[in-house]
This record gives C-alpha cells, structure tokens and sequence, in this order.
C-alpha cells in the first residue's frame, strides 16, 4: 500500500554505514581539513540543504571512522591470543593480526595514520594509537627478557621501525591486484623476524 | 662606503638556499596544496608585493625540494659501492645511506614520500621515486640469485615493505632527541636482515 517515495528511497540507500563509508573515501582523497560539508553532499548525491539530515557533523564521523580502525587494535589487545603464552607468539599473532585489521579496514586504518592532532577528536585518537604503541612496546621488552628476540636493539625502536613496515601497506596496497593479507603478513614476519639474510652455514 | 640599506640587508638574509628550507617547512606543515604565496611571504617575513623577488614560484620551488631528496638517492645508485661486490652487501649498503640520507635531508625526504601526482613536477618525481625502487628490487633478486638472502618472498614485496620501514622515520624522528642515522641503520638492518627471532639452538 504504502510504495515509498522517492525521497525515501533516496534517504534508505543512505545508511549510517554507506553514509560513513563514503565520507571516509572522501575524507582519504581531499584530506579531512580539506572536505566541506558540500564535498560530502556531492559524494552522497544528495542536495547541500539535504546533507545534515544525513550526515551528523564532520567531526562526528571522522570520530566513528576512526574508532572503526582504534576499536579493531584494542578487540586484538583484550584477545586471549595477545595475553597468554610466550611473548614472541603474541607478538608474531599481533603483528600478524595487524595486517589483516589493516587490509580488512584499509580506509579507515589510512585515514587513521593520517591524523595529526588538529582536534580534540584528533588528539584523543592519537592517545589510543599511543596506547597500542605501549603495549606492542612492552611485548618486544618480554619477548627479549624471555631471550626469543634479539635484545641488542631497544624495544621502542623495534616497535616503529616494525609496525613503520606494517603501517606502509596503506601507502601502496591495492585490494584489487594486490597479494591477500596472508601473503602479506608472512613476507613481513619472514624478514623482520627471521631475517633477510641466509645464513652461510646452512 | 656604500652601506647596505635594510632593504638590502633583508633581501641578503633571504639567498635561494634559505628560501628553500623555509619553503619545504612550510609545505611540510600546511600541505603543499594548501600552502599560498601569502604564507610564503608571511614565513619569510616578506610583504605580499616582494615574495615575487624572493621566490620564483610555488611549483618551482617543489621542483627544486624534490630533487634535493632524489639526486641524494641517485648518487646513491650511481655509487661504486651500490655497483660493485656481492649483492647483499650493496643492498645493506644502499639501505644504510638510505637511513643517512633521510637524517641528513629529513624535511626534503618527508616532502617527497607525501607527493601523490598532483601536478607535472610531482609525476616527474614519483616516476624518478618508481625508477629507485625498480634499482632496489633488481638488487634484492640479485642478492636472492646469489643465494645470500631468502628466495621465498617476492623481491618487489621486500623492496616496499623494507622501504616501508626505512620511510617510516620521517614521521617520528626527532632530531634534536632522537638516535643518530647510523643507530637507527644499525636497528633497521637488525631487524630486516638478522631478524629478530634468535635462534634456540644458537
């Protein structure tokens, strides 16, 4: 009885979901300071006087877009998987982890790597990128107390120089052509952690 | 006898050499594209009529930063050590000056690696940025022909994901407190060709 009009039609095929996802594209590609409430309408399709019924604020979805990518790092940290068993395990499971979050949320991750404090959602976001810093941090320092890595290099250094390789996938992965997150995360874990070099002797 | 007016003494403290370096720190903070000849002027301490003595343009100053950091890595390439002897040594070799040169030219560095093809000056750049990293990758399948690193990991992935770590320290070197080129090399060839995992039996 009631065939919904085409307004309606319109305003369903905008989701909070769809809706996020869009802005994040767009977020990605003009830079978060850079887009306008128009540049989202446009995306979006719909009329400038139309957009706010759809769009809550900028910053209200920079904040849930970058959840999507903080909330996937900590549901990794609280895993049993990341808190039993030898550090160099949970280490290599959450090096491992974070390739597939990245590849799996690969918008949502990049525009997280692209924050750079211009707000408070900003600041709060880099706390949380802090805190996961912390503790993959603190695996490196245990997986060396146990004396299954190296403990010639400073723990902290390990942890950049570690997730710098891991973090660098946005910067040239395509999802279309590239290689699935598995062959990824084994070519990293092959050289970060069992080295590039052969040894001689073997 | 002839003393320099002020006018002149300024127009003297600004050589082409220190335009540069003002301009790269302005790119780097602002974004290139959102960087206007007002804010050239205003971070030189120039008024918005003289920035055209100082400054021959926006683009050619882009051109003139950018080839600051690539010359670094083509002499790099053009090197008798990148050239000559066991290719695993002239890949450790490159991924070290690579370390020192990012140290060394870090703001000109951090400004290629943000070029994404905006214009003729940058998709100049990034095709001499693509002909690095086809060197680099030809060296890792040398050094895998040679038998002195790993065979199982695709040579291009290596490139991107070694590269990946290396690029990585332009967005958290501090240099006033942070660890010298040569420690952070140390670190970096460490972990991606010692690797990090020691072995049990060893």
């Amino acid at each position: 009885m009631a065939t919904p009009t085409p307004t309606r039609q319109r305003r369903r095929g905008h989701d909070p979901e769809s809706v996020l996802a869009t802005a994040v594209g767009v977020f990605n590609e003009r830079g978060y300071d850079g887009t306008s409430m128009e540049d989202l309408a446009r995306a979006l399709g719909v009329t400038k006087s139309a957009i706010y019924y759809h769009v809550p604020g900028k910053e209200q979805l920079l904040s849930r877009a970058l959840d999507r990518a903080l909330d996937g790092l900590f549901e990794m940290v609280a895993d049993e998987r990341a808190s039993s068993g030898a550090a160099i395990e949970r280490l290599e499971w959450v090096v491992r982890q974070s390739v597939r979050l990245l590849i799996d949320r690969l918008p949502y991750v990049t525009l997280l790597l692209r924050v750079r404090g211009n707000s408070g959602t900003e600041l709060a976001a880099l706390e949380r990128r802090r805190e996961f810093d912390r503790f993959i941090s603190r695996l490196v320092t245990e997986a060396a107390t146990e004396g299954s890595i190296r403990a010639d290099v400073d723990p902290g250094l390990v942890t950049r120089l570690l997730f710098g390789s891991v973090n660098s996938i946005t910067e040239w992965y395509q999802p279309a052509r590239g290689a699935s997150a598995d062959d990824l995360a084994d070519a990293l874990l092959k050289m970060t952690f069992g080295g590039l070099r052969v040894d001689p002797a073997a």
